[in-house]
């Protein structure tokens, strides 16, 4: 089934988003966890996180313009800080509702029963119940110019773990971690490990590490 | 388990790199194809592409400043268009042995055995064996001086889908696509859905539209 560039423009709005919102594959699921001067929190489900480095510990983090998001924005640009929570299978009902267009008096950590909680030395809200949970300290924010969407870079500089979760060589084992991954706007997936490979090499051939056909 | 900053900066640069690349949850394994004025093809795997906009249909891409990939970036920049192609359970050990430093005058379409597939009117090549294949157009690149990273935004023009796994609403099934979701930098896992989701109102409670739990 092959769409051009001019089926792509003459879909429902409404149908090219769900459509643009799965091409690019699987996605992260994180709640972003932000306060405001007034001591105000937010939480927001975003799915756009991507590594930007790791040397210094980078992320990017795409907002759009809308409404809903602005305050997350707003809250990061003024407070310099924000929290990143992975969303596990436990709680995707909680998490997926955080996208409701609460006012902006209200939180969405009340809104849901999620728990807010705080670290010494870092000024946003983690999420108890999330699984991974990062602190982002912002480092650039830049406003792209083709459609007014907000790149943020923050840097990493908190991360709390579930026990267990990494492993000796510094990767985190996802799947332990109870982490799902995010199909288009709305479907919340399980993931089981298929196949582990080696650091490719020209002069060998992929080399499989683990395999779940052979367990 | 907690990490803070000096924790993180502290770590051995591999062990830093394989953490950071698992912080952010789960991400897309796309194989991106491109070719040069000369005809030579390249393919390389990049876990970073991310949703931008719908309208225009945009989606953003953060190419490495390493040596391997810069010749991915260089033919986007040069013949303004590229290729994004979701891995699939069957190519993993072929999309993974793209990342290895081939030589510039080799193709990892030859090195893999992957087949690059043209379209009319599409000037850059496609993986005949991948899932989802979807055709670029580049509209603007940004080198993000915090890091030397390159921010590609490019214009979906062209999506080539497997037959059935677009739904109604515009969404794609991604699990039937035989999509695969990358857990770090080696770790190729599958999906099984978990729950769909109403879209998220203020004045009614999470709504499960489908639960496997249910089944």
């Amino acid at each position: 089934m092959q769409f051009q560039s001019s089926d792509i423009k003459a879909m429902d709005p409404r149908h090219r988003a769900a459509f643009m919102n799965s091409v690019s594959g699987f996605k992260s699921a994180n709640l972003v966890g932000t306060v405001n001067a007034k001591g105000q929190t937010n939480l927001a489900i975003m799915s756009s996180a991507v590594h930007l480095g790791s040397s210094p510990p980078l992320l990017a983090l795409i907002i759009r313009p809308s409404s809903d998001d602005h305050q997350t924005l707003a809250n990061i640009l003024d407070s310099g800080c924000y929290s990143l929570n992975h969303v596990t299978s436990s709680i995707v009902e909680q998490g997926h509702q955080t996208a409701a267009r609460y006012p902006e008096d209200l939180s969405e950590f009340d809104a849901t029963g999620l728990s807010p909680v705080w670290h010494a030395g870092f000024g946003a809200p983690m999420v108890a119940e999330a699984g991974i949970k990062l602190g982002l300290s912002l480092r650039e924010h830049h406003e792209l110019a083709i459609n007014g969407t907000n790149l943020v870079i923050g840097e990493v500089v908190l991360a709390d773990l579930p026990a267990g979760c990494m492993a000796e060589d510094g990767a985190l084992d996802l799947v332990s971690a109870g982490t799902v991954a995010l199909s288009g706007l709305d479907t919340y997936c399980q993931a089981v490990t298929f196949k582990r490979m080696a650091y490719a090499k020209t002069h060998l051939p992929p080399e499989v590490l683990w395999d779940a056909s052979a367990q």
